[in-house]
């Protein structure tokens, strides 16, 4: 077990081997997990003070960072995005405050049974275990998931970028001391650092239940193919938008621009406009709104002859994520066709179609296999703070476990509880009791 | 895509390789799960129908397996799962018009928010996609799992154990005419044969989305260390029954005879006995009513000392999954150290205690980290069938997706739908609207 530290600075001398770690993590998770909900907004209430009477320490640690980050040339907005601040630590603590406020998501029955008398089944929500989070250059990411995973009782393992090492380091020590000082086991909160030790830990499926990438598509991709641990997240957002037959142009414009420019770097932005033959009269009204916006269109033959100001797409823009003012246009010829090629070009992230038939909307919702189909909506809503679901743990494209935004929903289980009075199995079957199944209200 | 074919004996003399058969199932899948749930119960209804029709070439094909097998020696026990009998086709039969009357779960809403006026978000239970069905003798396996399959939209590739051969193509053929004859793709049912096939598909974690594996542990070890698919399923099963200080002696023995003697060689039989260091006064009777039961004892050297009917324990009796009428005891000295060992030795599946005191039996509940944790029940309850989940896919002990016994909810995803007026998410941020983020009942 390693000692917690006050120093951000105190290096790693004796850093214990991966698995190690990660059964030190099991171990204090389960103590965590198994306290009360009234205990975990203890750690998280401390943790708020602390980052308050640290902040000197905390902005110190990272002016380190930012001071090597300066030396060795890092981009504008990655400083911007490195740095930390009071008015940053201040949010920082807001958003701890409000999970130490809010109804615990653990021991939540999710379904409840009699079996038969004095026999009651209770599956109740659980904390999925030990996580590892891999995060780029934001050190405010150890304290958001930080939380999060005290609130859910989960433990977790923090694998920041190394320009942070020392605001990563200042953070992942107060977490910790959050959890010593309230007579928890420090583990359940462990900063992980070098590559080596991040692909120990990819290795260990026992022992690590979930791996969560908050980072680049190639970051993502690259942890997928060397673990077999499940990964939650998205390599790509290729997101489609469908001008059905009945579109209205307005909408569709409206709809087309904003899911292009309202943030292009976006996974839910719009990367592809398939148009329903029989909307190319209304086209060029939609291609000139993009236009005006800024946006570059690469279209098909068939849509280039009412987009003149477009040049030709090719295969490639089928299947590109442009993360810019790029949108490729593609002519279909009916719904089936707009959702084939979706299917066949997609990422399954968000797909959206613009219709007033309200039959057509309903087929595209009920045939496209994706986290999330919308009718005359944007792409953009896709997000879990528009979904209402609180802090956002990631936007999954798999199909296992959590799909599509995800909230603290997707950092839990279940358990099954059973309580009986002394019934055996043996006491059931045929010529004796039989089971009653009656559906208890929650 | 493969034709159908009614003949159970054509060998599959050009078969596609098992990327192609992944990428038809997903293309079958997506029509099947895209269909209506009284379109998914006419293929039941026609498959329950085929079977019937079909039952003396079923029961040849079977024959001929069964020849093969009493030539090559196949034990007796196996014998009797290979074979297929005009009462087990019944059985089939029944469970497969069950599910056809049964309520479709594909659509379901599991949750429904107002994000705004006319911008309404749900989330709904849809198909996972791809399954792949490993399972051993028992051809009753690919109607039971390929029906299930149907009413919830799945695809699935089955590989049967191959002394069940003409019987797995008889049937699957079966299946597959139930679906074509209803208008869907066949390919959203297809049999897989040769290890190698199997090796293929397990290596293609984006066309095959869940594996289940039906059989002994060893299979289940070897698949889950060879794919990075999500495995459903459970290794081991070492479940404790713990006897706290506070437990009834007459009940003590009741759960432990059942645990162990119910069905030995069950995953949720009862393999260890912990027994509280102030039970032991109680211990003697609790061992006799399991030696009248023909139980064998191994026992730690303190539980021995009243248990002279017991053999020594040694350290691999704790990890043992006996599967026979032998029983390891080991005595305890609080609820924590029972939790400790459980923690340590155990596989996570079902985990009992038996006491009197309420207090205690809440603390086990709340600590055990297991798919099931139960107070005075026997460990043999943890059944799909006993917690009234219908048809049971399977018991996980993995934490990711589902968790303990495993009904149809299991071969369930969800997606995101959210129809709306035309709003774009740059309509909503500081100084313009906000979400409203109403709750809706389902």
């Amino acid at each position: 077990m390693r000692e917690a530290s006050t120093d951000p600075q105190a290096p790693d001398a004796k850093a214990p081997d991966a698995r190690s770690r990660a059964v030190a993590a099991r171990a204090a998770q389960r103590r965590l997990g198994g306290a009360s909900a009234e205990r975990r907004s203890d750690v998280l209430r401390r943790l708020s003070r602390l980052l308050a009477e640290r902040q000197e320490d905390l902005l110190a640690a990272n002016r380190r960072d930012l001071e090597i980050a300066e030396r060795e040339g890092l981009a504008g907005p990655l400083l911007g995005r490195l740095a930390l601040t009071p008015g940053k630590i201040a949010t920082l603590r807001e958003g701890v405050d409000a999970l130490a406020a809010s109804d615990d998501p653990v021991g939540r029955p999710t379904l409840r049974t009699e079996l038969d008398d004095g026999l009651i089944l209770e599956r109740v929500t659980s904390p999925l275990g030990v996580l590892l989070i891999i995060f780029e250059s934001r050190p405010d990411v150890v304290v958001q998931i930080g939380a999060l995973a005290l609130r859910s009782g989960n433990a977790v393992l923090l694998k920041g970028g190394s320009e942070a090492l020392h605001s990563n380091r200042a953070l992942v020590a107060t977490v910790r001391d959050a959890l010593t000082t309230c007579g928890l086991d420090a583990d359940a909160v462990q900063g992980v650092e070098g590559r080596e030790a991040v692909a120990e830990l990819l290795e260990l499926d026992r022992q690590v239940d979930l791996v969560i990438p908050r980072g680049s598509g190639e970051l993502v991709r690259a942890i997928q193919s060397s673990t077999r641990i499940p990964v939650l997240g998205h390599a790509e957002g290729v997101c489609h938008l469908y001008l059905d037959a009945a579109a209205d142009p307005t909408m569709a414009a409206r709809l087309a621009v904003d899911g292009k420019t309202d943030y292009p770097s976006a996974c839910n932005a719009t990367e592809t406009l398939l148009v329903h033959r029989a909307f190319l009269d209304r086209l060029p009204a939609v291609g000139r709104a993009l236009t005006r916006a800024g946006v570059e269109l690469r279209a098909d033959e068939e849509a280039r002859e009412v987009l003149p100001e477009s040049s030709p797409a090719t295969e490639d823009d089928w299947r590109a994520e442009y993360g810019d003012l790029t949108l490729a246009v593609r002519v279909v010829a009916s719904l089936d066709e707009a959702v084939d090629h979706i299917h066949r070009h997609g990422s399954s992230h968000t797909e959206a179609i613009v219709t007033d038939d309200a039959e057509a909307a309903e087929r595209f919702l009920a045939a496209v296999d994706a986290a999330s189909v919308f009718h005359n909506a944007s792409t953009r809503f896709a997000d879990g703070y528009r979904y209402g679901l609180g802090a956002e743990v990631g936007i999954s494209t798999g199909r296992i476990h959590a799909r599509g935004p995800v909230g603290v929903e997707g950092l839990l289980t279940t358990r099954w509880l059973l309580r009986g009075q002394g019934q055996g199995a043996g006491d059931y079957g045929l010529g004796k009791r039989s089971f009653r199944h009656r559906k208890l209200d929650l």
